[in-house]
């Protein structure tokens, strides 16, 4: 098998003044690439899920924000104008806290812009900047994952963490790829990861495109494959990361969390550092997003449920740091995350691992 | 609400020779009454899921025999007729056990049968009995399993156990129907039960069809509902339990035990006697079907995975016994089980409750 070319997918585009979006609803049915020449439109993006995954969500807001600067000229009160653009993205989804880092960053960038043609310079080329450096950073993240990865099990991964989900490489899917491409993996499972199936439908895609082999499961069959020793280590992203280690990540991570400890399976969070909240102490503050009841009682668009039954549908969950074996961050490796060792990835010169098990 | 009326629905008929299925493939969408005239057509019936469920494949089969029988008359050699079309039934799924136990039953009248006539006199008393005591057995076990209930909470069951799964009332749902007519239950939350969604598409249309409010989830959102505190209880039913207590039921079942042990909520499964396999010692070995890959892999007759993708679809998992907090039959009540409470089941005189807690 080839383990050396598993990177070809890049979701978010901009060109000539526009925002282009690889609509992750099709995949992998079809390629369809979605194109936006405002904020508000590229809001219903993100909100309708055109594109998902933290890392990519923020990405998409920040050229959101320059769609807004470039309707913004012109305009008497154009840093009215933006602002309001810039309110309409953060409202777009609760749960991601890059989708708010991003944002803030912007928001900087066009207070200190004199006109909003300078501002269009300034947020394209930060926006352009979080895109390239979101890929750099996550093949490092990924080469550090890599290595903890001990050669002879399999991984199981959950959603899309993915190429998909970020500007590219990927997050725990980047790991995974890094880990494929040096041998260091025997075996890749990927939950389909209901509601959205984006495990089955995103995650099985891309690493069919990129030639690594996948086994596709329902969330209820990973209890088993846990049990049967065939898996090493659980592998998944995070929307927002508490200062203390406490992780959102898509629904059904906290449960695999659990079953991984249960079996001595190890629990790996990847993700770039402005997934950490450090504002928030731990994960009990943390918004967790109710979507509606129809994801979950109907399938592709045909109701199932009965007339009459309701859905519960929290998109995310929780899993407290003591689960987590180590969270892996382009900044550096924590081992056994602490508010104290987390903190050290403020920094950006933080060794790459900061606790010593490794 | 009421709660008085909450048991309307019957999947088997048997009437004039011929035996009627309601199509639990096309629930809820249509109700579709499937008819058959000789065993193969009911063993493919049983195999592709016309029927399931544990009691009411057993129940199925043995009407397949009643239909052996007729077929059998005037037939030279009726018995290896019969014979033949017993074995075809017992190849159908691998798993419930009581279809063997069922199969086992017919064939021991067979051999005391002097013609096939007499044979399929013998064979439809004994059917309908067991159709008529699997409906009675229920409402026992139902009964007995409602009391464990502490009012005050919800619970959460797993895949289908309801009326559709047996001769009528249900296990599992059996449990649930009594304790919410007696007021114990709170809420009813059901998992969605991927690939085949019997959670989605029959434990909510058997709910919603007798008045008994019900939320369904995907298997991914069940960790963090139970560390809500909003479910008491996790109720599920069995294909097969090993004489230690170990339990075979739908796949999924297993995470759920480890999920409800670490958050402090009760682990109870719900079958009748003739689910023990007094013959097995463990659950270790307990033939765990794997069905066909598309089954994860396409939704709805469409496919959702790459193609490429590859499928990892057990059927079935084994819950050790040590996770279960009771095991509820129309015999009795076994609390933490053991090889040694549960032989006592095999007396029909065993008392309600065999372990003193309750």
């Amino acid at each position: 098998m080839n383990r050396e070319h598993s990177d070809t997918i890049r979701p978010i585009r901009f060109h000539q003044g526009e925002l282009q979006l690889l609509d992750q609803r099709r995949l992998p049915g079809e390629n369809l690439w979605q194109r936006y020449r405002d904020a508000p439109a590229v809001a219903a993006a993100i909100r309708d899920m055109v594109v998902r995954g933290a890392p990519a969500i923020g990405i998409t807001a920040g050229f959101g924000v320059v769609l807004a600067c470039q309707r913004a000229i012109g305009q008497d009160d154009w840093r009215a104008s933006i602002a309001a653009d810039i309110e309409t993205l953060r409202a777009a989804r609760p749960t991601a806290v890059n989708l708010f880092w991003a944002l803030d960053r912007m928001q900087a960038l066009v207070d200190a812009s004199p006109s909003a043609e300078a501002a269009v310079a300034a947020t394209q080329v930060e926006a352009e900047w979080m895109l390239e450096s979101d890929i750099a950073g996550n093949r490092r993240l990924g080469a550090l994952g890599a290595r903890l990865i001990e050669p002879g099990q399999g991984v199981l991964t959950h959603c899309n963490t993915g190429s998909l989900a970020t500007g590219g490489y990927g997050t725990a899917l980047g790991v995974i790829r890094a880990a494929w491409d040096a041998g260091r993996i025997e075996e890749v499972f990927a939950d389909e990861t209901r509601p959205w199936l984006q495990g089955s439908r995103l995650t099985a895609w891309e690493l069919v495109h990129d030639g690594i082999p996948v086994q596709v499961l329902c969330e209820g069959a990973a209890a088993s494959l846990l049990r049967s020793g065939r898996v090493g280590w659980v592998i998944v992203g995070a929307d927002r990361i508490a200062a203390n280690g406490d992780t959102a990540n898509k629904i059904g991570t906290y449960g695999l969390a659990l079953l991984a400890r249960a079996h001595g399976v190890r629990f790996m969070v990847a993700a770039p550092v402005a997934t950490i909240d450090f504002e928030m102490p731990d994960g009990t503050g943390i918004p967790i997003e109710q979507r509606g009841e129809d994801e979950v009682l109907a399938l592709a668009g045909q109701r199932v449920a009965a007339e009459g039954a309701r859905g519960y549908n929290p998109a995310f969950d929780v899993t407290p740091a003591e689960l987590i074996d180590a969270i892996v961050t382009e900044r550096g490796v924590v081992e056994a995350p602490t508010a104290e060792r987390l903190a050290a990835l403020r920094e950006p010169t933080a060794p790459e691992t900061l606790a010593s098990a490794h």
